[in-house]
């Protein structure tokens, strides 16, 4: 089922007749709402009447084919270059794209913020009107969910649960020598068990660009993949944000393991970040602006004395990211689960993911991958929330 | 060793204090001038005195330690959300940006043609002059490798020898049946070879988001990823370009098989497809333009008879793409094998790959990677050329 693009036109308002994209298919929002994959950048318009592709000649046969597109046009590699040679290649490619909007009637187009300026200036030039779309319509459509975007999205949660219970095994079957994890005889790494996840997710359908499995100080940062040697008694993060490679979808789960003997503190900050969890998911449901869930996660660590960027803005340790964010087509969407976060709706599928982080201590994150209902949410998750191995 | 940047002093000419970047890490000229991988978007800004990144709290302590920066600053969250309240996000965003360019005396700059639009309004509101570099100059850099810059790239193309290998592999030793490639009593799929691909390629410290098996008319179609039973006495193109996890540089190599017998028409092709790739590597070298490398693949295929986009822009069915392009942190990026391609230089990675397409015959491409020296070119690829399996 096609989402329903039909938002767009309160976008376009009364001073832009068509909504322009112009970026590869790696790009989610071209992706989405061209139904189209190339390596290359290519032009999507939407416009009241339909969906428009501009290809190159390479992609014209398979877009007509594959993409979710009213009309194809091919574009013309000579003129092209003639007018890229004339022009520049900026100033070039809007011209080209300005004479396919007036083929179907647009002079004036609204917009992602992320558009390239090039085409845009070029388009100026063209006497083509571009302006930003400030309220990001299509990444709003996309943080809705249908329900076979969440049938994908549980798909590669499960994918992802087989992945971290692969990297869990490693962790407890391995043998610990001078407060180092071994394997085989040799030291249990970062990288051997990034391996082993990427080979599981592949088995299952998925790829992944990076996973994260961060020891002790490494785990302090919160975007650390890890490197080197894993060790006991200290706290292993190990987050997985797997994508199937049929759909597209992206899944995301943090869980944070102990072989041997986690200290006090750790014990401590692992069971209130389980609480923060549990506070933040308790908030999730339509209505609830992503403001007010990471408000009850900031609760839980602040009554307990602990900083966060609520309490102090410039926090280099402590709970110092946001709950959450949209999960789908990219990793990170919206909504977002931070406090400018907005309302939540039915079908957003977002990420509940407290975590503390100190380097002398090391880091704790537990995360989660909800859906919300119509009262309340749905936990895409299914996996066993435990620290010691 | 660091890539030489002093060409972006030029292109700041006269009317530009700074060049500028605004993208994530997946952005591979953001990553390559910053040294710095993030998954949300961030700020790096080149002037003639250093290297100056923007990030936010999260990314802070990363970046000190790890980007190529000569200063690091702290976006600060409470004035981001303060003006992007007043502002709009786009204009928002564009301010604080501003700020920062401020601090570093830097009022006027140089922008890659894919900046977003968004930011770039911004600034121009802000007061700061916003010019699209239309000589892509950080994209001419990293046309040109250093020497460690060709190791990445090797040892990428020796992972993917061995995932073609494993490929190869799995269509020989498969039996025929109804003129199906079967395996353990199953039909063998594009969907099976690319799954035993991948396996190969994470072994060996790989990732790649795609890759393509495709085998009768999905392999006319040079984009197409094939899908479903390979077919017996049918051309499988196998088009392989992974990612080194470590060093994000990329291979790429195609190879065509036939399991059976090809017809005559195929036989034919092979072997000039085999023959135009051979007298594009003899043209290659510097000083030589990529549109003369192009025209010595076209002329071997026209003096058969054959199409090309250069004897038809509007062509369908023959050689309807360029030669080549260069290959680096993305798999496609600058120079152009192509009639518009300027002249090769020492340190240019490029792909040599001729082929010819028609949905009655199927496709036939052979794909080379090589580095342009200063007397000609080496050729990475070590992998032999071979129809019938």
């Amino acid at each position: 089922m096609d989402p329903d693009f039909t938002p767009l036109d309160a976008a376009l308002g009364d001073d832009a007749d068509g909504y322009l994209l112009d970026a590869d298919g790696t790009d989610s929002t071209q992706r989405y709402l061209s139904g189209f994959d190339a390596p290359d950048p290519f032009v999507t318009c939407y416009t009241p009447d339909g969906i428009h592709l501009l290809v190159s000649g390479l992609e014209y046969g398979r877009a007509r084919k594959a993409a979710r597109a009213d009309t194809v046009t091919r574009l013309s590699a000579d003129d092209y270059r003639e007018r890229v040679n004339e022009l520049g290649r900026a100033t070039g490619r809007g011209a080209v794209v300005a004479d396919f909007l007036a083929d179907h009637g647009v002079d004036r187009v609204a917009v992602p913020g992320r558009f390239p300026l090039g085409t845009a200036d070029g388009l100026r030039e063209s006497g083509v009107a571009v302006r930003v779309d400030e309220s990001d319509a299509i990444a709003e459509i996309r943080a809705v969910k249908t329900a076979e975007e969440v049938e994908h999205v549980r798909r590669a949660q499960r994918a992802n649960e087989r992945a971290m219970a692969a990297a869990e095994s490693l962790l407890e079957s391995a043998s610990v020598v001078d407060g180092v994890l071994h394997r085989d005889g040799d030291p249990l790494t970062s990288e051997a068990v990034r391996r082993e996840i990427e080979l599981t997710l592949v088995r299952e359908g998925c790829a992944l660009d990076e996973s994260i499995v961060a020891c002790g100080a490494d785990a302090a940062d919160p975007h650390d993949r890890g490197s080197g040697p894993l060790r006991a008694d200290e706290p292993v993060v190990v987050d997985i944000f797997p994508r199937d490679t049929e759909t597209r979808y992206h899944a995301d789960m943090t869980r944070t393991f102990v072989k041997g003997t986690p200290t006090e503190t750790l014990r401590e900050w692992f069971d209130l970040t389980d609480e923060a969890r549990k506070a933040a998911l308790d908030a999730v449901g339509p209505g609830v602006t992503g403001g007010a869930v990471h408000d009850a996660a900031c609760d839980v660590y602040e009554d307990a004395g602990l900083p966060t960027l609520r309490s102090d803005p410039d926090a280099e340790t402590g709970f110092i990211h946001s709950t959450g964010h949209g999960v789908g087509l990219d990793v990170h969407e919206l909504p977002r689960i931070a406090p400018d976060g907005s309302e939540l709706e039915p079908g957003n599928v977002i990420t509940i993911e407290p975590g503390l982080y100190d380097p002398d201590v090391g880091g704790v994150r537990i995360e989660d991958l909800v859906v919300v209902t119509e009262d309340g949410y749905e936990n895409l998750t299914e996996y066993p929330v435990e620290l010691v191995l």
